[in-house]
């Protein structure tokens, strides 16, 4: 692997799927390959699991770790040609390029601004850093995708599996904020290079990206999509369409015990942070059938499978 | 040791102190304890002498150290139950559960909110992440109480002592901002556990809880108090009467060279930072008889014989 | 070297140059030079290029670090006597000690304010850090200097010279806000430690100390500046004698391919962050003279240079 954008960087899930088993088994087994390697960790927005896991991983690998808050130190232009006399103090030709100057890795967090979807869905800010630096990138979330946490999703299905095919329902949950739609992109892309049978619901006027949902069964009746579902995937998204807003169309879309009942005794899962009675009910979480802080645990597993897999060929 | 929460969790204080002796007098001597751990320090508040000397503790010992600044990211929900739609982004009950798959120890400080007496003498914050958390937490100060802190400035006396049972006074002291308790409550709590001779002076209306000073001999004459003083440790608190207020009686509470002058010839201690020239004068801050930067030095001991303790039954 | 605070603690240039080099080659060569040693670095100002390749550079030598943004925690109070009842928590005399008990190295960025010249050039921050620590202080920036950016640029200059005296011209450049004279001061002070030709060109009013130019070529014409020069290093900073203040006489001074044509096809240097197409034209950033990039990795040799220095007389 040469870097870590997108799950096309991802040729054979299977075998990463036994080579993260490993690791999960011995986490400090490989300590020495990161050894005299630093990875720089930029976040232009807040993370805990992500920013956790991921040192934890490398760290698990002997690699230092440096993290910086972007957005705190200065502002950095993205725009080709742009005359700097107003806010941004460097352009991405230079802090990518410098950056990897005093690092042999890059982690970079940048979520979409959800107000222009044509540059969230060009992945602007991540493909220019990518572009301009001059060593790995790993994408620790970006404008569309969240590929550590759909791989990690992948990872928990497999462990937690019962059937050979499970039947794996995505469904839109209420939030109070308009929250991007890379989670749940991300998860469809992972989900069609498995062979587990992919349902998503969501209410009209939520529907995902054609350009990750073509040819999956969508539905927008949440209760039929529960029904002998095996792994029930909860994740709320602002609209594609009326781009980056809440629609007033979400009442009692919250998973609730009773929907979890229409299940074939489905896991819950989700990316976390949840908020506890709109997203989801205490019952359900608080149930044993809950897997999510397992999900988060193999954040750490996964991050350290894409970075030893990328090591690999520094 | 299986956590530090408080003053509770240590049985024997001198054969700590004994074992904090030599690692004062060793670093590094232990040094392998730490490998492959990982020690993630949560601040909802500033820090100085506490996370340097933590880190650099655990760091001593071997172990790798993640730094969070909870609140920049975002809110903590404590309440169960809760309907989480506002400003909380996550529940605790998540938030310690995740974070523990990441670390081996979990660091909290998290100071009284000053508003509501019975929420910050309950110690619902450490409470509840000490609840969620499956791995040992180590109190970084919290609501009520600072162990750390008191624990090293017993370790400060027991050096600085020129007699077996010395007189130690606890001062109330002037400052400008309204602070927590947990100091003065922590300090008083820490000197029952040894022989020395406790006297508390502080104004009327700046009485501590009973829940740590019954038993204790008390006086609002602070002169009274110093006579014969062979340590002198001052420090402001809020009211707990009129919970959190700062009471218009403290003129003439500063710790004077005059004041020291009726002491025998006692060392002055701060837990720092302190105000100058309105907690203490200048002169008394810059004789020899202040010892408040050997007491910060003391928190790096005392934070690694306590961080090697629980080490020694993870 | 005891400390590095300014070019007078480098009395051989030549011979850490050469060891300079040595480091460039072989990073990793003296990585237990700094065994169980911590470096804390402190940020009064943001920090990119010097945090990182500061930290990367202890972290080769095998030291620990520590960063801390100082002015997200609170305000450290500087005068002598001051009645602290005010905004200040702490003051530096406690402040610097206490830092010094947990590490072995100090890093301090502390950029000017601006308002008061006598207090920036009498360097009052740097110099009480230094007064009052007990261990080493690297400047990572200070009011009026920023050595370990102009040691980088001279082993810059002396890996790209094609002639034993280059001509080496510091022109101003326009910028929109109000910068500090530190890098430029900087440069010109370690330029007088080399034998090359240095010319300074600036706008009337923004001529620099004569603390730091006495004895330089100083030319207010910026084209016959750059006739045959080796190497262009630009930067902006705003009036020493209008003091802090941008001056209404700048246009024209950007950087273009234009008046590099002028010269004898110099290298373009720049400390950055950089504003195109303000400071200097994309054309000139994006040509194969341009050496910011270079320039910016070396900050992590020199950095690793001075510690090295440094911890050897630890």
């Amino acid at each position: 692997m040469k870097q870590f954008l997108s799950s096309s960087d991802v040729l054979y899930v299977n075998s990463l799927l036994k080579k993260a088993k490993r690791i999960q088994q011995d986490s400090y087994g490989n300590n020495m390959i990161g050894k005299n390697k630093t990875m720089v960790l930029l976040f232009f927005n807040p993370s805990l699991r992500t920013r956790l896991s991921t040192q934890k991983a490398a760290q698990n690998l002997g690699m230092h770790v440096i993290t910086m808050n972007v957005s705190q130190a200065w502002g950095i232009e993205f725009e080709d040609g742009a005359v700097m006399n107003l806010d941004k103090a460097e352009h991405v030709k230079e802090a990518a390029a410098v950056i990897s100057q005093y690092a042999d890795l890059i982690g970079l967090r940048t979520f979409a601004g959800l107000q222009d979807r044509e540059a969230d869905y060009e992945e602007k800010i991540l493909n220019q850093f990518a572009k301009y630096a001059t060593v790995p990138i790993v994408n620790l979330e970006s404008a569309t995708v969240h590929p550590l946490q759909s791989f990690a999703d992948v990872f928990t299905i497999e462990t937690y599996k019962k059937k050979k095919r499970p039947k794996v329902v995505l469904t839109w949950a209420p939030h109070p904020r308009a929250l991007p739609q890379a989670v749940a992109n991300s998860f469809v892309e992972w989900m069609k290079k498995t062979d587990y049978e992919l349902v998503i619901t969501q209410p009209k006027g939520y529907e995902l990206s054609t350009q990750f949902t073509t040819g999956c069964s969508i539905t927008y009746d949440q209760q039929e999509a529960f029904h002998d579902a095996d792994f029930i995937y909860a994740k709320n998204w602002s609209s594609y369409s009326d781009y980056g807003k809440i629609l007033p169309t979400d009442v009692n879309w919250m998973i609730t015990a009773e929907k979890m009942a229409l299940t074939n005794d489905a896991c819950f899962m989700h990316c976390l942070p949840v908020r506890r009675n709109v997203v989801v009910e205490d019952m359900v979480l608080d149930s044993p059938n809950s897997i999510v802080i397992q999900q988060a645990a193999n954040r750490e597993v996964i991050a350290q499978t894409v970075l030893s897999e990328i090591l690999k060929n520094l």
